[in-house]
């Protein structure tokens, strides 16, 4: 007599494993439960699956041959080798089409690893999330699955019956990537190039950080960044010194805003931005875009920062030798990046380099990005997400090769309205007042320093 | 016998004047001259213009029937009312289609006022910039005729004719309205609006001051502001006590940006901006949305210099009456401004008001002008026009309206490199370490001050 087939199989009878079976069994599922050590298995089927249709299976390949097709098998082991392991022996008893779930807290990184591999040998993988703990994988979990979206079709009406329902929704739906873990592989691309870096390469690592219950740390931190001081006293140096250090400054300022959360919030619900806050072209082109944005403005930061460095000496009388500045920052700091040869270089060619922007090496960089970080700009201004850095870097950039800059109506408005006197073109060095209005007299005041 | 008539009437027998008629008599036109003191008339042609063709007349009457059609009178007299009375004795004696051109270096409004007043009555008004001295005026000035343009094909030959060359060329071409003076006009409109204000006033009369030789004063002075330490103070301050008062940090750093004049006219002939960088759009609109900009922006930069007093009352124990302050500044002040009656009014509503973005008033005006300041920022940013006060006072609102910013990820980080610590959103104010690389250990460091 034939007997009925299996709808899923289940490896591992820990007791997340344990619950989830009998959580199927609960929605009419026939479920085939297997396990490394087979005494288990018993076990399970004498005790917590009594009187249930659960299926015991004696070995991998009995499990398999009491599975419907396409079989999916769903591991509940270890995250790590265990994942493995279990795949590398599945693998030659399954067909093509077939599917493995993968229900434990693997690291993203190895999900996508196993998704491609497999994907090669016709089999399909699914990574997915279970959150809830013993009590939601017995009576409601939250799943979140990723991965080969082929195979969400076989699987998706057991997990939406097994999961955990809100407002009557089942609380499981394909997923595929998460936003974040995209991202992950978004800063593991960059730090392929020239922003590797310390900061670029931990950033990635963040992304792939999840909580306990599967879901990416990060989005669980209060975005409300406090000071250590350093960022602030860089700004006030640059303010005394009148160097103009603008991204460390809006860097702090954009920190401070940050930390005003309550208000954020309230804000939030009473101001509205702009009616479209959706981008609607290539992604993948934009987030290029902002990857060169991101290292043009990289360079007028450090350009800035140079800036800062060249005046504080003069005005000190300290002789800076800034390549090995750069140099000695790529070991321990936090900023160490290959960026910082680069700098090296550029100071090596000329110590006496006024500017980074004019390097050749990084004014060819800029170049490069320009297009992209004018792009990145206006679409964020667009849309209404803040790029302060990118955009009072671009700024900056845009003024220092500017031949003439709208200062002299800064100093006209002085003169009228103080008689402070400005300076003429066409006699740099000489303070002169015009009676404007000819009521103010021709008496002048003091002049602005520069 | 029928005499042969003038090509042109010149009234006004000063040194100009004269030189001028010498000028047209040299290249072969015929000039009818006038003198208010008519002897001067007699004179000049028994001296000066003894053996040419030029014309006496004895009174305006002759010398209009001693014209060609259509008549060309140019006036070289005293700027102010004696043109104006010369135009009122004119008007009566010639005819749809002739052409009154003053030479004198009359202001521009005048000019504008007389050339509408003229063109009501058909007469077309040319009012034309003479430089170059007695000298130019003699053997060939620099032209700069506006008004009518109209007229300007039957002025054209003798103008250019009479007028300095350069490389062949002659130094006189149809320039209407300067792009400065335009500018006045622009000042002034917006000088009846939101931001009737004294700077904006003294903008406006700053843009028609002209320098000696007719050209707009503004435009020769040098585009370097230096700074007297109230802003830079400001900047500090609001650094000190963690408010984001953005603006006017940026409007430091671009004086000191401004400042960097040689660094800037040498980095301008080595870095190339965008390829395109002019507006094709329909520049009146724009000129509105700049306007709305400039308005938007200058809300915010008040909303933060309030945040400012507000936190620094806080921290000193002050009791600051903010409705008071702001009607304070309305009378001598140079930030004097309907504006500041606004704000009044806000504060007096609500004195306990924490933002003045979120004031009823202040919400509604900066939603009528956000489409306008972003279409503003966003095409500067593409064309490669700094505005670093805009885009950061953008920047600053698109941040503020933020229920959620990245700066978790500066939080996670921190914690990452450095062991600092970071908030969850489920538990504000406890400060919690990841130890994110499974090697760091699970020690925290402290935690960045808010």
């Amino acid at each position: 007599m034939l007997k009925k087939k299996g709808d899923i199989a289940l490896i591992g009878l820990a007791v997340m494993g344990q619950n989830l079976i009998l959580n199927m069994n609960d929605h009419g599922f026939s479920v085939v439960a297997f396990n490394r050590t087979v005494s288990k298995v018993t076990e399970f089927l004498n005790n917590e699956a009594k009187n249930t249709n659960v299926i015991g299976a004696a070995s991998m390949e009995d499990m398999v041959s009491k599975l419907k097709k396409p079989r999916r098998v769903m591991l509940l082991v270890k995250a790590g080798s265990a994942v493995d392991s279990f795949i590398d022996s599945l693998v030659p008893l399954l067909e093509k089409g077939d599917i493995i779930i993968d229900g434990g807290n693997s690291e993203y990184r190895d999900s996508i690893r196993r998704c491609q591999a497999l994907k090669a040998k016709g089999i399909y993988f699914i990574g997915s999330g279970v959150s809830g703990g013993e009590e939601g994988a017995r009576y409601g979990p939250s799943l979140m699955p990723g991965g080969a979206e082929e195979a969400w079709p076989a699987v998706k009406e057991i997990f939406q019956a097994i999961s955990a329902k809100a407002d009557k929704e089942p609380c499981c739906d394909w997923v595929g990537l998460t936003l974040i873990f995209k991202l992950y592989f978004v800063f593991d691309e960059w730090n392929k190039g020239e922003l590797e870096s310390f900061l670029i390469e931990i950033t990635r690592d963040i992304m792939q950080y999840n909580d306990t219950d599967g879901k990416p740390l990060v989005e669980k931190i209060r975005d409300s960044a406090g000071q250590k001081g350093t960022g602030k006293w860089t700004a006030i140096a640059s303010l005394e010194y009148g160097v103009p250090v603008t991204l460390i400054g809006e860097a702090v300022f954009s920190r401070c805003l940050s930390s005003l959360k309550e208000e954020r919030v309230a804000a939030s619900k009473q101001i509205s931005g702009p009616s479209e806050t959706k981008y609607k072209g290539d992604v993948k082109a934009f987030v290029n875009d902002i990857k060169n944005a991101l290292y043009a403005s990289k360079i007028v930061s450090y350009a800035q920062g140079f800036m800062l460095m060249r005046e504080t000496a003069k005005e000190l009388g300290w002789k800076l030798n800034f390549g090995s500045i750069a140099l000695m920052w790529r070991g321990g700091c936090i900023i160490r990046s290959v960026f910082l040869g680069n700098i090296k270089q550029a100071y090596d060619k000329n110590p006496q380099l006024s500017n980074l922007l004019i390097d050749d090496f990084f004014k060819n960089e800029i170049q490069k990005c320009q297009d992209s970080w004018r792009r990145v700009v206006s679409t964020a201004v667009l849309l209404g997400i803040p790029t302060p850095a990118f955009s009072t870097a671009l700024a900056f950039f845009d003024g220092y090769r500017s031949q003439n800059l709208p200062a002299n109506l800064i100093q006209a408005q002085r003169d009228y309205f103080g008689a402070h006197t400005y300076e003429r073109n066409d006699s740099p060095g000489q303070y002169i007042h015009t009676n404007w209005t000819g009521r103010g007299g021709n008496v002048s005041s003091s002049t602005y320093q520069a």
